[in-house]
């Protein structure tokens, strides 16, 4: 097939065909231009079959914009479009309409609101809104959705393997069974969600945090199959990468073999004046592991050198390794916090596939449109009333309690001023279930949707990795402990202001009686 | 970051970190050119939670050619590697390496041999297996498992959703969910196990499947907004195309407005002399409304349009619905076979995320080094018998009993010569536990490895994806319908030759003395 051809296919048209029936049938009714809007959206979050996540990390948005500015229909397009069959063997797609897709298929006349990347974000909330020539944005639906969804996915998974490690570094290692090139998209999603390096080298680079890696059991069996042992693939280690050193040592047995032969190395090092860096388990009970092998470095003298774990992780493993070593590190006379402030976790097929829940279930729903000139919200009825959509052009704020911790999200009609002395917060679906929050005990009410497109061209500084991933460390400090729990998280709120939850029933009711 | 970065990150610099440091490590001992050969295998069928794969469905391979041919080291990756620093600020790459390095940074050197794509394969047999200089060989390692790990996860999802769906069609719908731009590779994988269509554009058109798609649920919230109704919706979609005419009938009320509606406007397509094509169904309970909206249809003389199902499907789900489509229609005098003919299934996230299990755990060992000129089979032992590699150079049979069925591979030392009256299958693990087939009752004993690159081309020719599909469909025929089945399937023998087994024997004792 070959890369370009590969390529040329993620462009304009890595879209479900159907974007394009509708579109086409839109340009025949004369409404493809009209303004509509869109709102992104998740349904839940991600619950990992016995432990659902209390918040999500959103992800992803950079990489879309810089998707749709090369994502402009072209000629080749078009000529793949022509060629589609109708069941009678006609033309799917017609002249005209592929004359007006050539001259208007770029993303250029919409603007994009979103909640910037870094942010921690809740289902049934706007992510991103999209407004702009109905036609035009339901093209961009698909794509949408393919590069937020799977993003935010990875950054909220590797967010909470960063709380189960208690601060210590995590290192992603899932290039080899990630999904194939979506590696990319979750390297930098793991950074994003927290993870502080990635073993994928080239987007390492481009991302610019240094990629990381030492060696696999592949190097002890060569110098096996060599004759000269683990001892000697660990010498020749050393000796390449002196001031870089960490051996893996469980390629024959970790405390028999490996332990003590990385010792009998790191003296060698430390004669010659180097400072060894320490060893990676990478099968085995690991906190067991762990803790003998920290015995037997810290009796050779290597009481700082740092212990990588890595073997199938995920967050309740990382948990679990934590817990056991705070409860048998101290019969073996270790203390359990100085063991763990030595570790660090490589983690990788269950942080960059999303184990236990692969996919994020983000929807984009059209919330309003303009017609005859006047601009209408509209609904879609559901049988579960949960499901039935926000209508409308809306704003969102987080709104925080006088501890400065974020208590709920708030939906309000666009523009909508808040009350001065009483913030309502109505529950999205309960008819009348209400908290009613006095404005002294709100310290602030913070908008979470910036403009970041328009047209044509993203407003803005476009932010760093370091930036969003500073957004996610204060976003975090600012949740509730109860949300941020591995298990049985508290449920956050997102909340709708009296005048929204009014809008939606009369539109319910209308739709219902039409 | 851009497109044209990124794509420069997954060349030739798409690995893990470590393939780098090791490569240097090689290249300082003078054994980066010693060759070496590793192989590719699986440990496991993919685990979906509650039912295990019975097979895997082999896919990846050209796409990982195409990748390779154009993977070769840069400049530009030189420069990047050049720039990665030491502990203590050094140069970690150096220019002598990274000199070698730019001169034989292809894979040109390598040879390949492999099960070709399509086929059905089993865990602990070679999928892949690498020859060449020892650091190149291991430079493959991370974008090989990466690109058929993958699509091999995603094929053998596909063929158990085709298999559940009794030979229906079964489309691809996962592209909003689908992991990131892996989606291209995922949509090439369902269809080579089997799936019929995707909706995903442009790599439908690259791999010669006409994309699929009709329309969603924002088509009718529109005719809706502009006062027109769901009727409004259906028969504008009529209209544009009356002879692919599929109408998606839950946005309101499935049975009191959705088939009543697609009714009026099939009457209408009818009298102008067009053909309806069918409805599809993507919310509630499937079964049920199927038979519903068939009475429905069959009452208004639409006995042969087709019903599309979706709604988070994957191969329990569609199982279910056809038992109770079995059970329940004949209740409503309905053929449940007649009914079954006519539906098709739309598959999404459960499909291309690979739901249940969303990685291949494959991986990619050493099993032989050239040392001082001679050539030694390599072993890897691990706490687990099982995961202790089978040894050295090898060859992969397909041994077929007298019905033609595939009754178990077999591995067997390179070039060795099986007996002309006894097939005899060593179990991997077990000691003394084999099964001996008189050759009488063997049909045939098929190769499965075909040298697929060699010299730095491809040999051979590329098989189109019909070929590939065609190589899918004739291996399953020869599956027994116990490893096939969807819960709970029979274990596909996957055995040694004596001879093989005392190699292994032999090499596991030679290392634990050692």
């Amino acid at each position: 097939m070959g890369i370009a051809e590969r390529a040329w296919a993620e462009k304009a048209l890595f879209l479900d065909n159907y974007q394009l029936t509708m579109a086409q049938l839109y340009f025949r009714h004369g409404i493809h231009e009209s303004t509509a809007q869109f709102e992104h959206f998740t349904r839940g979050y991600p619950d990992y079959g016995n432990h659902q996540a209390g918040y999500c990390v959103a992800a992803g948005l950079e990489w879309l914009l810089d998707w749709m500015d090369e994502a402009a229909i072209s000629d080749a397009d078009i000529d793949a479009l022509r060629s589609q069959r109708t069941a009678t063997g006609g033309q799917l797609f017609d002249d005209d309409f592929l004359a007006w897709l050539r001259a208007n298929g770029s993303f250029e006349s919409l603007s994009l609101r979103a909640v910037p990347e870094g942010r921690v974000v809740h289902p049934n909330a706007p992510l991103t809104i999209v407004r702009g020539p109905l036609a035009i944005a339901q093209l961009l639906e698909t794509s949408l959705l393919n590069h937020l969804n799977f993003q935010t996915l990875i950054a909220t998974k590797a967010s909470r393997l960063v709380e189960a490690a208690r601060g210590r570094p995590v290192l992603e290692f899932g290039l080899r069974r990630s999904p194939e090139h979506a590696a990319s998209a979750a390297t930098r999603a793991a950074l994003i969600g927290g993870a502080d390096f990635s073993s994928n080298t080239g987007i390492s680079y481009v991302l610019g945090v240094p990629p990381k890696g030492t060696h696999a059991h592949s190097l002890v069996q060569v110098f096996m199959a060599l004759g000269e042992g683990e001892i000697g693939a660990f010498r020749a280690y050393a000796g390449q990468y002196p001031d870089d050193c960490l051996l893996l040592v469980d390629t024959i047995d970790t405390l028999r073999s490996g332990i003590p032969n990385a010792i009998t190395v790191f003296d060698e090092l430390r004669a010659a004046g180097h400072k060894p860096v320490g060893v990676r388990l990478d099968s085995g009970d690991l906190a067991y592991l762990a803790i003998q092998s920290a015995l037997q470095l810290d009796e050779a003298g290597y009481d700082d050198t740092s212990i990588v774990l890595s073997s199938g992780l995920d967050e309740l493993s990382i948990f679990q390794i934590l817990a056991q070593i705070d409860q048998e590190a101290p019969r073996y006379g270790l203390s359990p916090s100085q063991l763990i402030n030595r570790l660090s976790f490589g983690v990788g097929s269950k942080l960059t596939a999303s184990d236990g829940h692969p996919y994020l279930d983000g929807v984009y729903k059209m919330v309003a449109i303009e017609s005859e000139g006047a601009w209408r919200p509209a609904i879609k009825l559901s049988e579960s009333p949960a499901k039935s959509q926000n209508p409308g052009d809306k704003d969102l704020v987080r709104v925080y309690d006088d501890r400065g911790r974020a208590t709920a999200d708030l939906l309000t009609v666009a523009g909508e001023v808040l009350s001065d002395s009483l913030i309502t917060l109505q529950h999205p679906i309960e008819h009348g279930v209400r908290r009613r929050l006095p404005r002294e005990r709100v310290s602030a009410i913070e908008p979470l949707l910036d403009t970041v497109y328009t047209d044509g061209r993203r407003v803005g500084d476009e932010p760093t990795l370091a930036d969003i991933r500073e957004r996610r460390d204060d976003d975090i400090d600012k949740l509730d402990p109860g949300v941020r729990r591995l298990v049985n998280p508290h449920t956050y709120h997102v909340s709708l202001t009296p005048e929204l939850w009014d809008l939606k029933q009369r539109l319910i009711t209308e739709a219902r009686g039409s």
